[in-house]
């Protein structure tokens, strides 16, 4: 036991196995967890209190920084241990059961959960697990490989549980970056004017006196799943660098574009991956996840800093991060989400934000959550912080999948998260739809034109033309409006003939 | 001819009448004016322009801050002056052209326009006109009751008209407050903390050697309709009274509240009214009008400083406020859009934001905007701008209307212009209905009991109760979604029996 990380000798005596810290959890309480992209969650007290609940009757509200690893959101679910649950997941199981009603879960801006925490506006934190590579000599908290909002849970809650991960290096040490605004009335300017700026404090404050359990792990987070670029994750990359290039050459951007977030996914490590053998140069991230393509464009010299709430990669990056954090620990930087996240440094650092769509309508509205506008794949993310503020909003999906049976640009989406307000310019396999500055009339010309699958355009020319001849500033036929997902459903096609 | 008003000698020569000026403005132009919820439009230009388009074939991109008064809008809609229009509009026969396609208008966040203009996500504005009490010595633009996109107009346009508004006493001088945010990427913080704070300039920067033409005109503003409370706006106005008062009760708020943004309308005055007789004290408004019942509040001591973008009021309150300017100068600061609705601030004040819905879904997304998903009726405005980054975000309509024939809550809103991640109350003249914390399921069950009218609740129960059936995070029957549009489009009614 390196109790050389614990640097309050007092706390020593709260050290004890998961179980024993678990028991501190109990039925009906609101628990936070640190955790961030699978990153820097926790990986002994939850799992053994999924365990202790397969025996027992508890359930809680479960809110984190965003999604767990090492499936334990399943493991709750299956326990029955989850009351509620917020503000993101991404677990097959914790889908399931969100989606048979038996958890309730409330899907958050990702930027929203500290603030509506510290605005009183959901109920107060009884206990929080915060995974940490170590305790300061303040009793302040050394981050692992995400802050999330573990800041946030740290100052409000109750009561806290200490995971120290061993099998992260107290080198770590430095690259946070903790920050956390005023209350109200009295919250003063956040200033970052650029993603390298470091504003607060290294560690997370906390007042040794919460802290009831102490455990040691020594489990690394669960490894990012790294797909290979396919041919349409690439097209849809080269769409994008394409446009990036036509930007610079109308003077609209230059070389070293405008600080950049990608959502997690193929595709966003196609585009990154992209600039590897592009002339951009001097790039950087203000995002909320590191991804391995980040540290390929860092080792690459095409990148210059990365601002974000966690780092999530595979093995191999993870090993090569830590075995060389000399040559990151200058160029990256993560932060509370709150702060990674918040509206008003997106829209003053000017950010080009990529994220993904489930499907688009013609009008450009999307919807990035939900199947058939009823059951939820993960959630909104940070998506709508990102897309509602960036200085350019790009949505990405494949035209169509499953054999062509589903067409991604349709009628009129099932679900929206982000309004066509929000959204500049859209892209699939096919092509690019650039929207702005355009009336709905435009874009649906533009969107049918550009990205359509070829087996649906005839039928999404049909939609809107026969739409706009009832007239409209967005013309629709609300009674056709899901047909094609209605198809879907009784005939497995949105094929309509 | 006031010519003190312009106190730049050789700008003299520019003085003309409105034909004159008008005659700058060419076929295909951009047009960039000033104008913002009726108040500080061109009263004598854009008219111009509407008469000599009847005469000879000319088409133009008109911007504005929001909205034009005096139905200059109109006027240039019958003509076939406008080709495209953004970012908001109110006029009738204007909003009946855009329905029917003829002129394109697009629908944007007030707080955008002026962004995109400096990023260049938009084409450039070739030519301004902007009303003013005067002109500075430096050639910088005393505003009158609108900053709006005025001083991004001012500093984009190749050219200017300015018209001077002698019915507006230069004493108008110094509530304005003209502060830009930096181009990208080096853009710093907007140092505002606080409702009151002033941190720019008092007039619009401006180049004398761009402006064209200068046309003295004394025609006011268009009076705002004033409409005295009714059963329903005072039902909701006191469901909302009473929803702050149990705030502060639970320690949540305190009696001075938060700085109140209220949108345009009878509920807003309602509201507001309603602080007159209430325990609330020292109150400060972060919004984008200032409206009669504002100025009532100051009167009555309740409400301490009022931020905004404009001052649109009744005829009487106008005279009022310029006989006594000395009472309210020190209260009231009007500023660029850009700066009245940014996120940033929104978020950094904490806002309790108020605005009107079309309709209201069961789970708490709003609709507008659209008229069964397909007709504008105005704009999304700045109620995106503010309930996105609201401490709290608050959306009122009548329950039902037309003699209960259409419910204003219902299955699925036909178009989505705030996502239930935006919405925290939902306020009807039946009840109200607090989401904060509540998820999806949880939603549609608080919102039935509170706000459905009676006429339509069982229908609605019905539609949740199966709709639960077949399961979902959010569950929806999509081939019933829209069946309430399409059976009062079809039966004159939304009740299905």
């Amino acid at each position: 036991m390196p109790t050389d990380r614990i640097k309050v000798p007092e706390l020593l005596s709260k050290v004890m196995d998961a179980k024993s810290a678990a028991a501190f959890i109990q039925d009906q309480m609101v628990v936070g967890a640190s955790g961030f992209t699978k990153a820097g969650d926790s990986k002994a007290v939850l799992p053994a209190l999924a365990d202790r609940a397969k025996e027992e009757s508890i359930k809680i509200t479960l809110m984190t920084g965003a999604s767990l690893g090492h499936d334990t959101d399943g493991k709750l679910a299956s326990a029955g241990a989850l009351k509620k649950r917020m503000p993101f997941q991404v677990d097959r199981v914790l889908r399931q059961k969100i989606n048979e009603g038996e958890v309730l879960f409330i899907d958050q801006h990702l930027s929203e959960a500290a603030e509506l925490l510290h605005n009183k506006n959901l109920p107060s934190v009884d206990i929080a697990v915060i995974e940490a590579a170590g305790i300061e000599r303040d009793g302040s908290l050394i981050p692992t490989t995400s802050v999330g909002n573990s800041a946030t849970f740290a100052a409000l809650a109750k009561k806290l549980i200490i995971e120290i991960n061993t099998a992260v290096p107290t080198s770590i040490f430095g690259i946070h970056d903790i920050y956390q605004a005023e209350d109200y009335p009295h919250r003063n300017v956040i200033p970052i004017v650029a993603a390298e700026n470091k504003i607060g404090r290294r560690t997370i404050p906390c007042d040794p006196s919460k802290i009831v359990a102490i455990v040691f792990t020594d489990i690394k987070d669960s490894p990012a799943d790294i797909a290979e670029p396919d041919e349409k994750t690439t097209a849809i990359a080269k769409h994008i660098l394409n446009f990036f290039e036509n930007e610079v050459k109308l003077g609209h951007l230059t070389e070293r574009l405008l600080p950049i977030q990608a959502g997690i996914g193929k595709v966003a490590n196609a585009v990154l991956s992209g600039f590897k053998h592009s002339n951009f140069y001097d790039l950087t991230m203000f995002s909320e996840v590191l991804q391995d393509s980040t540290f390929d464009l860092i080792d690459a010299g095409k990148l210059s800093v990365a601002s974000a709430s966690s780092i999530t990669v595979s093995e191999a990056c993870y090993k090569r991060i830590f075995e060389n954090l000399q040559n990151y620990r200058d160029k990256i930087v993560l932060r509370p989400q709150n702060i990674s996240n918040t509206p008003g440094l997106i829209r003053r650092l000017g950010i080009i934000a990529i994220n993904t769509a489930i499907e688009v309508d013609i009008y450009g509205n999307v919807n990035s959550t939900h199947i058939s506008g009823t059951n939820i794949m993960n959630g909104i993310g940070g998506s709508g912080d990102f897309a509602r503020n960036a200085y350019l909003s790009i949505f990405v999906t494949q035209a169509a999948s499953k054999n062509n049976s589903i067409s991604h640009i349709l009628p009129m989406v099932s679900h929206v998260d982000h309004t066509e307000h929000d959204v500049d310019i859209i892209v699939t396999d096919i092509g690019l739809a650039d929207l702005r500055g355009l009336a709905p009339r435009e874009r649906a010309q533009v969107i049918i034109n550009n990205c359509v699958h070829p087996d649906y355009r005839e039928q999404l020319q049909s939609y809107f033309d026969r739409a706009k001849e009832r007239g409209g500033h967005t013309p629709h036929l609300l009674e056709e409006a899901f047909s094609w997902h209605l198809n879907l459903k009784n005939k497995g096609t949105m094929k309509l003939d």
